[in-house]
């Protein structure tokens, strides 16, 4: 497949196994030429699978190994036990070989990372690696980051997510010269921690090629007012998981309210190709797929219950991804910005702390 | 009025002004009798609006005074301007001065955290006061906290939140045993900062009379998993904005999905009923009003849009959290864990970091 793309797929992940794995391949396969399947897991489960489906088989190849890591598994565990043999390292371990562009696992997202980073090392300039999450919008899709890799983030960590939030936006939105935005609980510049202020300082004064809106609040999320939002990953964990769980409640509160005569069941009836289509938008599998940026290499990091419909949005993700070699994008950024960080750098250590004991 | 309740609205604050207020306080007064309402604004506005209701009339005072705190107004300039003579200052005063049982503001929410405090002091305890918030859930209601009256929180903060959240919960929620859980990116105990670990570990082994459930995620908050969710204000503010933007793109999803074909308007025509009941369950001004806990007064905090509807439901929860005495059943709340608490600042004590500098 000179000139393809290559995808590693650690089939052993998620907790649907192997079957949603290679069902999502076989539905991004119709949709992406080109692209070459490197399948990591038990071959008695894959094998069949791809038995199955000729088209997906002819591009497809099985690396065996029946080490999978569990969902429950603490990072530590799933190195003592997945370290060079599971199928999440090896799919991983195939994009630092060159032999895939991008890989794709439905685990543990802590096991995922810590493997992520361990195999490909973080980009130049980055210390902590981001989760981006693409979220539907009143306009369109947003990219929000981080939505998990990490618990803190600093000031300099909040600058290099709005950096390659803003490259990915180029690529995955296709947005020539996409928005960029801090959440914050006030739109106003005094709020926020020390940490959301001294980003939004730094992305304001650096004279960046860059379209920095200042804070975002959260309902400026969902409204689609900035093309990239960026947020520490525990707040953007817990803003997308709360996302999801409001539709949820919101959709009970629709089918419940459409059961409550029979006018309304009828109505439901007539206007059932407009629930669909709502069905459809609300889909959480539609845009399933978190991108690991900062790694030199892509790892693409599909919801752990994905089904097979919810794989191929994730495969698409890391095939666009690869395709606009979106590593190369980030680090022309990065290099771009760190003129900019060390004169802040500089301005920065004059007033020193104090914090070493002076030798008496 | 003996044997009443006396709550004190700040009539100024809001973005639609005195006429929302005065409504608001109408519509509540029709649901909650024996309350006396202490209206704090421009007498020449108020005034009119009271004639137009002569019940509400009948159990309302207007105290004179025609400074308001702006809306985009810091902190101190709300301080430099609105010291002892605006409309905001004076309400909360009511509360201290024993007059009022309580205070009802759809004011900006930094002055009025920083002028209650000032106001009212916290509990013996409580270093922070925190923003409590009611969220409809798949089972009912829950209570949120912190929803943004702080930017940070520390271990000792979310311990107190927990402790003042199930109180609120017992009172406002009618619940005997309250279950509390604290938000976290995963339900494992190793995951969260060090905070929600140490406040997790802490009302975990505390054996309080307590329901503690451990972390609860994102999506949590809506399933309704647990009574009370606690968190810090920044991810809680966060959270519950990004819980109304869903909710309002949804809505967004739901009316253009319903205009697509002449079958789906008929069929909305005929659950028009369905859909009326939908709004009403997403109307966010039917859950309208933070409760601020941890001062030694009970101050609400409406949203600052709301209309009369959603002033007249913060209204209905000052009442419900005056007529309840919450402020005692907290103090009691608060003694109880002080003892726990001891023990636990004795143990953490013992294996103190060599952060001092040894003398040489």
């Amino acid at each position: 497949l000179a000139g393809g793309i290559t995808i590693a797929l650690d089939a052993m992940g998620g907790d649907l196994g192997c079957e949603a794995v290679v069902k999502g391949a076989g539905i991004a396969r119709i949709r992406q030429p080109d692209v070459h399947y490197e399948f990591h897991g038990d071959e008695a489960l894959i094998a069949p699978l791809l038995e199955e489906d000729a088209e997906l088989k002819a591009v497809s190849s099985i690396h065996h190994t029946d080490v999978a890591v569990a969902m429950e598994d603490k990072p530590s565990q799933a190195l003592r036990k997945g370290r060079r043999v599971s199928s999440m390292w090896l799919a991983i371990d195939a994009v630092k070989q060159g032999r895939a562009q991008a890989a794709v696992s439905c685990g543990n997202t802590g096991a995922l990372t810590v493997m992520s980073r361990m195999i490909l090392k973080t980009m130049p300039g980055i210390e902590r690696p981001a989760i981006a999450a693409i979220w539907p919008t009143m306009r369109g899709e947003s990219i929000v980051l981080d939505v998990g890799a990490n618990v803190v983030a600093e000031k300099k960590n909040l600058i290099n997510f709005a950096i390659m939030g803003e490259a990915m936006a180029r690529t995955a939105l296709g947005q020539p010269t996409p928005s960029v935005g801090i959440l914050n609980i006030g739109a106003e510049e005094m709020k926020g921690n020390e940490d959301v202020k001294g980003a939004a300082e730094f992305l304001r004064d650096a004279e960046l090629d860059f379209d920095f809106q200042g804070f975002v609040e959260g309902d400026d999320i969902s409204k689609g007012t900035v093309d990239v939002v960026v947020t520490d990953g525990f707040t953007g964990n817990i803003a997308l998981k709360t996302a999801e769980g409001t539709a949820r409640l919101i959709g009970d509160y629709l089918s419940s309210a459409m059961r409550r005569s029979w006018a309304s069941q009828l109505g439901y009836l007539l206007a059932r190709g407009a629930f669909n289509v709502l069905r459809q938008r609300m889909d959480p599998s539609r845009v399933n797929g978190g991108v690991f940026l900062g790694l030199n290499g892509v790892v693409v990091k599909s919801h752990g219950s994905a089904n097979a419909e919810g794989i191929a949005a994730a495969l698409d993700l890391a095939i666009d991804m690869a395709r606009n070699d979106i590593i190369k994008k980030i680090a022309a950024d990065l290099e771009q910005v760190q003129d900019a960080r060390d004169g802040d750098a500089a301005n920065e250590a004059a007033p020193a702390k104090a914090t070493e004991p002076t030798p008496a």
